[in-house]
């Protein structure tokens, strides 16, 4: 049933600290934030870009490291510094042209939470807070940062009956 | 027993390394200490003072890393390069007006220890050392730096019967 | 079977992010990666150097914190920024005037599948992708950047009757 | 038998890379070299010193995240960029006018093995290499970098009666 809602997503939005990173919040004292992503997780996203699903970034928090490391994957829809993560999808529905049905969105904790209510199809990674899950329509197999958004990219892409293609490709 | 002891909680006091990272003391060769804290234990420390709970830092190392978190989270009370923890607590309730069964505090090793005999709720991380374990009214399920504070702020919130609120709110 | 190839090996190729490291692909805001590498490989490519047999690197990225690691390891055969791995094995070969079956090489991800193809012996970390272990004649029990290399270089030495005498000579 | 001999450690020497730290090797494109090492450790190695056990350092590499670190710690005997650690061990001896029954060697990899041989007391951390196990007398239930040298300390102390002291002081 999940997969074939999935077959109808055109944007895969992504929370960052937990889903994009394992939620750790790295300082120097020189007052910049380091951010720890996973190289598998972009080349998903890569892989998702490439057959046509867009991918943009919903985050609460603001750095500088996540826009290089957007820039790095091409992702250039990126709402960042966001206090209510559900009251900003409409706006993202009528500057994408999308209905909800055709957005997925991957959350970890609680403010993610309203935002998952609006989307088609709400992703919780595997160690998300207890009532994300509990909110969610598909928990991951892995932890964020350790794989949990390669693992949604290649669930959409084997959903639109693409992900043998790609990987017949690579052989 | 002790959820009804945590009721009374209006201010949580944090060791920081062990506690609010994983004990890691990172240096580079320009000699600038990073810090690894934890995305989640950080929306429970602001869920905690959305209820009115303060929570203090109190460890014996100092750190611009920490400062720069504390910054983040609105955390004003902070004893830094503290060499008994235990010593300072009259002065804490002195300045705080409250009174021993009203603080709780978290630790993970043997300079723990004084402090936690004197506070009215004692907990240790899940990985804390075995004689702070021994002295500890609560032992988390997670380990330092990996959401052992988080858990302790719903702990309390759950206490208090604001838990369940919170979460209601999100959705 | 496998054993009896490794003894050819006269060059041992080395994807980086994932293999090298365990995947983290780490951003400060001052625009600067950091990779993480593990002291036991960086052993196992010196002990596989001193006896004879080569190592190279060929990534998809390119970072400076690799050309340092690189020089401590004295590895000057580094294709990096490359869109095929595949493509760039002839040129190896060339350069090397090597033969397919005298040359191994670890991945971790689908771009890794079309040199592997290529190679005389194929490893796959214990963390790789499903597609790239099927595809692998070796697969490690220790993930990248947690000792797959070191794993590797023993697996050769030993294929190689070389490890007993190393290790006994450090008694 | 172990324990008794431990009753007569004065000098407790330490490798840096895989037993101070989990054996990463962090670069960042600024050519400076970041170390993590652990907290619990640091306390093991401060306690160590206050009842008269003298701490020191033997590592085949050089950085100054190690001489912070050592630093912090008040560790004045460092033996960094030692190519021979078996070889450094009678101008040890000489120096500190110990005998070898007295001294204790933490390490994980084949350079240490040289100098496993030679101290009264030889122990690998949890995740050393297999040679290195085998030739020590003492192997960490946990590993380098997380509290392996806390354990050793901790150990060494209780062979001579010290630690249940130290921790009732801490209550």
């Amino acid at each position: 049933m999940n997969g074939s809602k999935l077959e109808y997503i055109k944007l895969l939005l992504l929370d960052v600290d937990g889903v994009l990173t394992s939620g750790h919040i790295i300082y120097s004292g020189a007052d910049i934030e380091t951010k720890m992503f996973n190289v598998k997780d972009g080349l998903g996203i890569r892989l998702l870009q490439s057959a046509g699903i867009d991918v943009g970034i919903i985050t609460g928090r603001t750095s500088k490291a996540l826009l290089i490391r957007c820039g790095d994957l091409g992702i250039t829809m990126i709402y960042d510094g966001i206090k209510s993560k559900g009251d900003i999808f409409d706006t993202i529905l009528s500057a994408t042209h999308l209905q909800a049905h055709e957005v997925a969105f991957v959350g970890d904790d609680l403010p993610d939470i309203s935002l998952m209510k609006k989307v088609g199809i709400s992703i919780a990674v595997g160690d998300a807070h207890d009532a994300v899950k509990k909110n969610a329509d598909i928990t991951t197999r892995r932890n964020g940062g350790e794989g949990a958004v390669r693992e949604v990219c290649e669930m959409i892409l084997d959903a639109k009956n693409l992900l043998e293609k790609i990987i017949e490709n690579c052989i």
